[in-house]
């Protein structure tokens, strides 16, 4: 009774070799599900103990792989987890998520929990104010850190981002087709390259349609429905009002429209709005929003790739990647004033 | 140079005891967040190297907890997930989520995952067809497991879950209230507990107030909006027409609505609906929908609570706590017949 089980014993029983079920035990996607399943089960009933934590210490390798995201219940970023996910699981590697709700501290937590948890990798999309230090202990530890949506300048790491200058672009140049000559931004937190960015896309565009840039119609707002209101009851107020909101984000444009509405003011004709994200309350509403689509979901196997390539990448040169996604603009009837759309 | 860092130099280097570099190198929550982030740079800038893994090994504790769902990106996990974050982070717990993506498999995996990882309780929301044999891999490493909202029926297991029937039961009493004599239920899948539970408090109201129960009203509706959709260009087509639903799950309730509208009928003056979950957008639609709050953040915390206790005990004596949360009517526009409310 006293003799520990070997991975031998349980090969014995099930009538198969020792390496498949050593395979079995760690993971190895060569191994059909149903296979694993029989070994984990007759591991289990053998009380076969496997010291997974000796094994991680030998061959350096857990087939975990840390995803931090500020939160996860946006379809953003939960379209984004599941993009990783279908890339990385039929290469054998788990996804295992944190949140850092926002907050610096809590994401150098959640950095280390993920490294105690010896991770293979470690995908991050930071928050408005994330400290270098703890990014750079994953670096210290020669894992693969890959940045996607926010990222920080950090010699050597990879990240994977929208052209986010081009879909503000994109989203007031639209407005401006439409007719509309007095266009304000919600804008978001300048501590993020991503808000910067569409700020800047937005005023270009109005540089390049010969308007006149108003200060005033930029407000800072932060991603949610109640501060979009708050910063609208204040657009509304100015004289000239404003005949046109570009929103960095959908959730504030979402505040907007009610705002909007709630002063019995009509949406595209006496103001436009188009938000960003393309969450998908945005279509489902009975005025659908227009917005800029952001493939969260291509944005996920487009990181979880360049993990990949590094984590393979066998040679001591390192490499930095930059991928920029295109985003797109989608039309709905919130900002369609030529021709209204059947919804 | 050859000479390794000990806690003892970092302890020098920055004045303070050996024993408070040890604490705050293992997370211990007695430690401010100042002092441990100190401590972690200088142990980083000596290049000091902690195996974490050889010590979680010693101790058998690794301050993380797993917790695993269907998917992230609801507002009901995700606030559940917040609750439990919330209880467990000032006791010096991380917690680490993982996806099931409603597949038993991948919910197999997703286990073994978190066993890897050394983490020191599992939270689980089930799929609709668990299999109990991984779940149980955690029971056999003597680990807390505790099911939240969606459970398994597993012996020695704690649970925390609302009462699903008592929820159906109020929504269907307030549309007979409201005058609703033929209610449909859109369903959700009887493998689930609690959409069985549902359906029996839903039938229930119906029979308690001597309506007749018709079969052909209830419909297995997945919980999304195009189901919601077909399952009420169904319900329309029947005779006679239902002039309520009851609908076991937001999204799907939204598609209901939706096509209600595209056949131009009125809501709730033909046809009342009422959803399951105040997901927030039930609360911001122009026509916002009735619908049972869940108290996902108290669950969460609670469902904490329990692991809290469990890990803490240190009597050989097992104990199994079913904790059933009260849900909470919550009546809007889309049911609300007598009296219209303002939005």
């Amino acid at each position: 009774m006293s003799k520990k089980t070997t991975i031998y014993d349980i090969a014995k029983a099930l009538d198969i070799t020792a390496a498949t079920v050593s395979r079995a035990l760690n993971n190895n996607p060569k191994i059909s599900d149903t296979t694993r399943e029989l070994v984990l089960q007759k591991a289990a009933e053998m009380n076969y103990e496997q010291n997974k934590l000796a094994q991680a210490l030998k061959s350096g390798k857990s087939y975990n792989v840390g995803v931090i995201v500020p939160r996860v219940d946006s379809n953003f970023f939960g379209s984004v987890i599941r993009g990783i996910e279908e890339e990385l699981n039929p290469q054998g590697y788990h996804v295992i998520i944190c949140q850092s709700y926002e907050d610096p501290k809590t994401e150098g937590k959640k950095i280390d929990t993920l490294l105690n948890a010896q991770v293979d990798g470690v995908l991050v999309s930071t928050t408005s104010n994330s400290k270098k230090e703890p990014l750079k202990r994953i670096l210290a530890k020669n894992i693969p850190l890959i940045f996607f949506d926010r990222r920080k300048d950090m010699q050597g790491v990879s990240s994977v981002v929208i052209n986010d200058f081009e879909g503000a672009y994109k989203a007031t140049k639209h407005l401006i087709d439409e007719g509309c000559t007095k266009i304000a931004h919600l804008s978001g937190n300048f501590s993020l390259e991503i808000f910067r960015e569409r700020f800047s896309g937005y005023k270009q565009a109005i540089i390049d349609a010969g308007l006149p840039f108003n200060e005033d119609w930029v407000i800072k707002t932060k991603s949610n429905r109640t501060d979009g209101i708050e910063a609208t009851k204040t657009l509304l107020q100015l004289n000239p009002r404003p005949d046109a909101i570009f929103s960095a984000s959908d959730f504030a444009a979402l505040g907007a429209i009610q705002e909007i509405r709630a002063q019995k003011l009509n949406i595209p004709q006496d103001i436009s709005v188009v938000g960003f994200s393309n969450e998908p309350f945005t279509k489902f509403m009975e005025l659908p929003i227009s917005t800029i689509d952001q493939s969260p979901f291509e944005m996920g196997k487009m990181a979880a790739k360049v993990f990949l390539e590094q984590s393979n990448n066998e040679s001591h040169v390192k490499m930095e990647k930059k991928v920029v996604l295109d985003p797109q603009l989608i039309i709905r009837n919130s900002s369609l004033k030529t021709q209204v759309l059947t919804p």
